[in-house]
């Protein structure tokens, strides 16, 4: 009999996560029922929003409950079926947790095609990083050839895409990320107008004046991942009528910084004077254009007009370590468990 | 020769305005050249956003200049023409400013038809006032019958045409408004199902709890007109998807409460996780809909389903102190000053 490794919420943060909130138990999966598979865990997404699963309070998803399964994607491998839509051998991604196995009744699985790329892109550039990049730039951004977009994590799994895209549509592109090394990566080959390392501005007065030397034209499109002190930089410099697509927020997801965060009235401000659009979203909701996104992306990546960065961690047992890097962005690029 | 009074901007204010920052003055007026009418103004509009042209940074327009006319609209007559568009004893509105007299060359002057309702009311729930509140809730906000919209400054010019046109749209309506008396009028009067004091409320929270009990289905829509205290307490309780149309944030136009608003981060965390749509807006940039506003509430007024209440000072040298008044919400309904 198959047994499950599995990574559990221990205990809720209070602030930045630490190895003591996580749990790692052992048993064996029972025999699979008709109509299900087996999977087995290739490769298992670690991305930002998980911090807020830990929490016990909602936000636009349920909690982890106190220990159950770290929520998570992972692409698998059919092992064995008995149900007749999947055969033994095939790759398929689904958001089976933090697991090294799992019986799945193959209805939320998507099927991946080996021949267009390495199967763990389905986890980044084409699948929900991906998907989430494509969505923030042109249906909340509505961003448009000429005008200019800041991307915060520039480098990071989303912000990679989404710089590249906006690059492939014509914009001029300016990143934010943290490190020289993050930074000449951007530019260099993620082909980044401009990007500027946030550790070195002493605060967001400093990151503003870079970003508007930058910014002849202003800022039509703000792509927010982090928070903090690039909002606070980006916010006063928006274009009338621009548009910013609220992804993430990193900074603030352990409440560090929220102290010292910018006050509302800024805020309302540079929204009512600059009459700008600020819309909040979650990939999920947008699972109508996910081909669209597939079919625009896939050829690009296939092509390698689009590159990618992945930082790969080596067995499940290193997955809260990891975990707990990428909040810190120690990772680089899109951050994957290698479980098998 | 007519003599024109006028009020100008002597100094501008740090935090609220007090009567030195104005100044009175007299001179004569010149005579009208071909095409100019001459104007002698009977109504002078009072409006929270003027407060914004006492400073000396651009907001969405330029700041008025030191000894510069205070800038706004009023209704006035024509009293004299060289412009064959315009006949003496015609009436009507334009952006001529805080003065007795004006003289226009004709092209940003609307006429105004005195059958469909007194004239003062083209200053309000048939001018600018309205068209915003009309903006606000249907373009901006997107709202629809059977949600439930929140109106802060719930019997201002604005606020008290947008819980009308809200209630006849098949809305929960609820109110927020500074004292008994207004939010006696809002309930008995113009038709919003709840209205809250938000001066009872001794922190954002309590004022949370009693909206929370009054928005059985959550709040759709956020109609921002204040800011402050009443901005806190509904972010968090805003359903999914929900919209803030941010029209005026008058608690925070002269810095008094700045420092004891939320941060930025609680805000960013509700658009985010509940897929908010903040979109800032000036009624100036939607002249496409005026008519449509227009043909709409007009027939409301003249029959009566729609009310409006106005406050009027008399003298156009009693305008500073109605306008300081009008910044501390001491008016009632629509501002007017009766010029002549």
């Amino acid at each position: 009999m198959i047994e499950q490794i599995r990574v559990t919420l221990e205990s809720r943060p209070t602030g930045p996560p630490t190895f003591e909130n996580f749990g790692i138990e052992k048993s064996p999966l029972g025999e699979i029922q008709d109509g299900q598979v087996l999977l087995k865990t290739i490769y298992l997404s670690l991305d930002p929003y998980m911090r807020g699963r830990m929490n016990a309070d909602k936000s636009y998803a349920a909690p982890v409950p106190l220990g159950g399964i770290m929520e998570g994607e992972c692409v698998a491998e059919i092992i064995n079926t008995k149900n007749s839509n999947y055969s033994v051998g095939e790759i398929v991604a689904g958001r089976i947790g933090w697991v090294t196995h799992a019986i799945s009744d193959g209805v939320d699985l998507r099927k991946i095609d080996k021949n267009i790329a390495p199967i763990s892109t389905a986890l980044g550039v084409l699948g929900m990083p991906g998907h989430t990049a494509w969505t923030g730039l042109n249906i909340i951004g509505k961003a448009k050839p000429e005008e200019t977009v800041v991307i915060s994590a520039a480098t990071g799994a989303v912000g990679s895409l989404a710089g590249q895209l906006a690059k492939a549509k014509g914009m001029r592109v300016i990143g934010v990320a943290g490190g020289a090394e993050k930074c000449a990566f951007a530019k260099s080959n993620l082909g980044y107008d401009e990007c500027f390392d946030h550790k070195l501005a002493s605060d967001s007065s400093e990151l503003r004046k870079w970003l508007l030397d930058a910014t002849p034209n202003g800022v039509d499109v703000y792509f927010e991942n982090v928070g903090g002190k690039t909002t606070e930089a980006v916010l006063p410099i928006m274009n009338d009528f621009g548009r910013i697509s609220v992804c993430g927020m990193i900074s603030w997801y352990s409440g560090v910084g929220v102290d010292e965060a910018m006050r509302l009235p800024g805020a309302w401000r540079a929204i009512l004077t600059k009459r700008l659009q600020v819309r909040g979203f979650i990939v999920w909701d947008h699972n109508d254009v996910f081909d669209e996104f597939l079919s625009e992306t896939a050829p690009l990546v296939q092509s390698n007009k689009i590159i990618y960065r992945e930082t790969i961690t080596e067995g499940i047992e290193n997955a809260p370590e990891a975990f707990i890097n990428l909040l810190n962005g120690k990772n680089f690029g899109k951050q994957l468990i290698k479980v098998s």
